[in-house]
């Protein structure tokens, strides 16, 4: 019992320091930590109970983790407008930009997985534990530590804002460029254009091999095509 | 010179009572507030060159807003999983709700827009300066304060949590009921089905007069056509 005691400890021990290693904090309840990085592959394949994944620790941590990078955006561009300020936020909080980050910092390491489970092999598990580490981190020790871990930790040192700024997401080329290497039949259409006020909205319809996949709507051709492509994107789940 | 300054500091005093009268907060820069309650309408009347609006306030504000109900969310319900905690959380900050809590508590007496501006009569005008306020009290005051008036002022005295629980969103019918409102033909089709894993993921398809108005899916057809249905509403303005 002892014997088993101490071996907890160490054990415990070792996953403070490998969190202390990649986020420079010293966790004060281990739990959030350990809860944050357990997969729900690995409680369904280790439990047989209710337990609970970090899925609701994500959810806390996305969100905090876009408020303080709406900050940043806000005061970092003082002369832009929202569209532009929303538009580079999700460039930096996508999916595959945070799996980026999670496996830059380590963090994959000690994301516990079931190896076995094929959907616990999907790329998003390390971006969707680092949201989850966010949230621990807000819980264990507030706003004030929690900002500066995603300042310091994940988007100082991880983003180059020019960069970022000046390249353009184009959807539309994406999407084509898919369809050919699949040799699919992709096509866009303008399906209605609508006056709202002095402005003229156009919604735009993606088709694949002539069956509708996805619509998206603008305040130009081009904005609805993008909007449609891009929903197309995530419909088709190409990343 | 010295008439106009003493002016300008009763009219200061004034707003800075109003604020205070509907925030219980005393502001310390009250440029962000005035920023905050100025729609676009009354920039583009009043001045000739670029001066700012409280879009990006509103930004900012919106992802503060998120983060801080998220958490609300995550105490009070210890054992909903997060597709739960994201539902309700959009029940409380969706456009209409935000809306109705700035008309109680009075900021839409303090929102300054142009009378005459068609598009300044839109309903969202005073949820967008709620949050617009939000992230100016956040700029001001940090986040404790901002949190404590959003939970005070804003979600506590005005949800009932249970009431919001219980509620079903029903997307299909009132897609369904408009439609027959407006003697437009509305249907659904299943377009795709995929398996998921373990699961079946379902596309959903809304027809309006035999036109594609958008997609949804989930993993059941009825998720799927609620998912649909959902962006259909957006896709055609209604609320």
């Amino acid at each position: 019992m002892f014997k088993l005691f101490h071996k907890l400890l160490r054990r415990d021990r070792a996953f403070i320091q490998a969190i202390t290693n990649v986020t420079s904090i010293t966790p004060d309840n281990i739990n959030l930590y350990t809860l944050a990085l357990t997969h729900t592959s690995f409680v369904k394949q280790n439990t047989t109970g209710k337990q609970e994944t970090n899925e609701r620790l994500e959810f806390l941590g996305d969100s905090i983790l876009g408020a303080v990078v709406a900050e940043f955006l806000f005061k970092k561009f003082p002369y832009k407008d929202e569209g532009f300020l929303t538009e580079i936020r999700s460039r930096i909080v996508n999916r595959e930009s945070l799996n980026n980050i999670a496996m830059r910092i380590g963090l994959n390491v000690l994301v516990k997985i079931d190896q076995k489970d094929h959907n616990s092999r999907f790329k998003s598990i390390n971006g969707n534990a680092l949201e989850a580490l966010v949230g621990a981190i807000y819980l264990d020790k507030g706003f004030k530590t929690t900002k500066k871990f995603i300042l310091d930790k994940l988007i100082k040192p991880h983003f180059d804002l020019h960069t970022l700024v000046n390249t353009t997401s184009n959807f539309k080329s994406k999407l084509i460029e898919w369809a050919q290497g699949q040799n699919q039949n992709i096509r866009f259409e303008i399906i209605n254009q609508k006056q709202s006020g002095n402005a003229a909205e156009f919604t735009a319809e993606v088709l694949l091999n002539d069956k509708s996949i996805a619509t998206g709507s603008g305040f130009s051709k081009k904005k609805a095509e993008q909007s449609a492509a891009e929903k197309a994107l995530v419909a088709l789940r190409i990343e």
